[in-house]
């Protein structure tokens, strides 16, 4: 049974409850804090984009196809499908000779309800660029087309297909995911995301591992270290092309730059890389909410471990005790993490 | 602690879980079902809005001004911010001799994301009508008014301020709610609800009394019961206007008409009157989770406790066992009911 780790409140007692488990490891696999059931496989969804996008720096194909920060954040992203956002996811493709027909992600309206409104109003087509995985996509067929142009073969007709497991393209992203995680995939439970590529049910101590790793490059080979540590850069550099306007993790690394780099993924799942501290961080919280409750979490982690001033513990506090209003402003409650949260933090302090 | 009622799968594995508690209650208070913690304060948020539409029948209003079933259906809505809904509530409040300035729930875009699209697309402007509230309020503007011609006073000035606790509007919502639940309101926990009135934190076995009374007018005043059954044969009639497209209490009441009346609330909070068992229904999932675990939970009971033919039980079961699909159409998962949730009800059936 996993602990409370986020309350919301009103009229002064506890509304709604989340529960969840946490692991926070170094990159030589010691685990530093756990709370919950940390050896549940759980899907781990769009919070390891950043391990899926390694390939992309390991091929040669951001090199190849001269990819920018922004390109490289909008492949690790789970963005908002605002016109940024899409204009770069089809920049990607356009230097790799495709465009959006390639994409194999689906189709879904802007999750930014302003960007939503705003392309429901204009004569822009809704498309597969919207997607919030589009750039993702986007990093994948670049790597395809690296590999088509190797073996002299044509680049649509290769990367055909490059969401399914078997696919060269998925391997080399799979390779790198199990490569990062320690995990065996062969024998992990698969699932299809929601945007069609496989995802793998993996402990959290492992996706924290993972992510310790990326903070450190400690234990990837020297081209995975030096991409992770690129795509770190690239994010921290670009943090609205990782989520987008008033998004957690695009807000949190503007404010805190390399310190943090965090990204969530769906049903309430959210990794970070704490490089300062050499730590990997992952949470899974029950019910599979993600912006009331895994990122109230998170929150409280970055308060409890990252070295911060006055107004950043501020900034911070603000988002892991969120005062919540109604449609007229008025103050109804709280979304807080729980005592027994901050209190995992405590000793070690 | 309480039980698991709701899983969602992925890949053969349970990939998130909601936990809750559920009361069915008869007329004369005999709790004839129960899983978890019945007696903690549930704010009942907008699952009682039918409760609260009493005092629009018993004070005469709903007469004096005409109101059809349509209107009386949006009275006890959460609705989708559709132009029917709109129109609706701006009908309402003209019958009144009033206009949308008088509304004090807030301005949100519409629920509903085709109308919200719509919406933005048009000239249209947003206001306190596309709010999800807005025929509740409407209702209580109509009491309102005919209070203040009974007193002679100017109805635009009474009706100021009437989402607050002491203003007599206010006071009469109370009363009903308090005399159909049996809930001593001022000793319970209050909070500020979304659309700004007060909110009551009741136990579940409360709520669902209240809703058994509401599905067989015992122990209400005859006003009280003539006024229940009103509302529930307008909903009936009318259950577009208690909801919208693509919603569960639509739907439902859509295909069993007058056998279930059912209403959602916040934060995972949701209600039923089954007249034909002479039951209450009520419904708090812990993480607050309405559209993917309230839901299922009632599916699952109305499929377990009402009479359906083949067809309705089809119908049900896809909404107590409800395939996931991604953006691409592929299933990816299920959110069921679980086996514990189902076995509550074998034992009387």
């Amino acid at each position: 049974m996993n602990p409370i780790l986020v309350e919301a409140t009103r009229g002064g007692i506890v509304e709604s409850a989340h529960r969840g488990a946490l692991a926070i490891v170094d990159a030589h696999d010691r685990v530093v804090h756990a709370l919950g059931d940390t050896q549940r496989p759980v899907f781990a969804r769009s919070a390891v984009k950043v391990l899926q996008a390694l390939p992309l720096v390991t091929s040669g194909a951001a090199d190849a196809f001269a990819l920018t920060d922004e390109e490289l954040a909008l492949a690790c992203a789970s963005h908002n499908g605002q016109a940024q956002h899409v204009a770069t996811a089809a920049g990607m493709l356009a230097k790799a000779g495709l465009d959006e027909s390639a994409l194999e992600c689906g189709v879904h309206w802007p999750q930014h309800e302003v960007a939503q409104r705003e392309l429901a109003a204009s004569t822009t087509p809704l498309s597969a660029l919207h997607n919030n995985c589009s750039g993702k996509h986007a990093g994948f067929l670049c790597v395809g087309c690296l590999m088509a142009r190797a073996s002299g073969r044509d680049a649509r007709e290769f990367v055909r297909g490059y969401v399914r497991a078997e696919h060269p393209v998925m391997r080399e992203i799979t390779a790198a995911l199990q490569a990062a995680t320690d995990a065996d995939l062969s024998q992990a439970p698969v699932g299809v995301d929601g945007c069609s590529i496989p995802t793998f049910g993996i402990p959290l101590t492992q996706l924290a591992l993972a992510f310790a790793r990326v903070a450190t490059g400690v234990s990837l080979s020297a081209e995975r270290a030096r991409a992770a540590a690129r795509l770190r850069a690239a994010v921290a550099k670009a943090p609205f092309y990782v989520a987008g306007s008033g998004r957690f993790d695009t807000r949190v690394m503007q404010r805190l730059g390399e310190r943090v780099f965090c990204k969530v993924g769906a049903e309430g799942v959210f990794c970070a890389a704490l490089p300062e501290q050499g730590l990997g961080v992952a949470i899974k919280v029950d019910d599979g909410n993600n912006a009331r409750a895994a990122e109230v979490v998170m929150a409280a982690v970055i308060e409890a471990l990252v070295r911060l001033d006055d107004d950043e513990r501020t900034f911070m506090r603000c988002l892991s005790d969120v005062t919540l209003k109604n449609w007229n402003g008025i103050e109804v409650g709280a979304l807080r993490a729980t005592a027994g949260l901050r209190a995992a933090f405590v000793a070690e302090r």
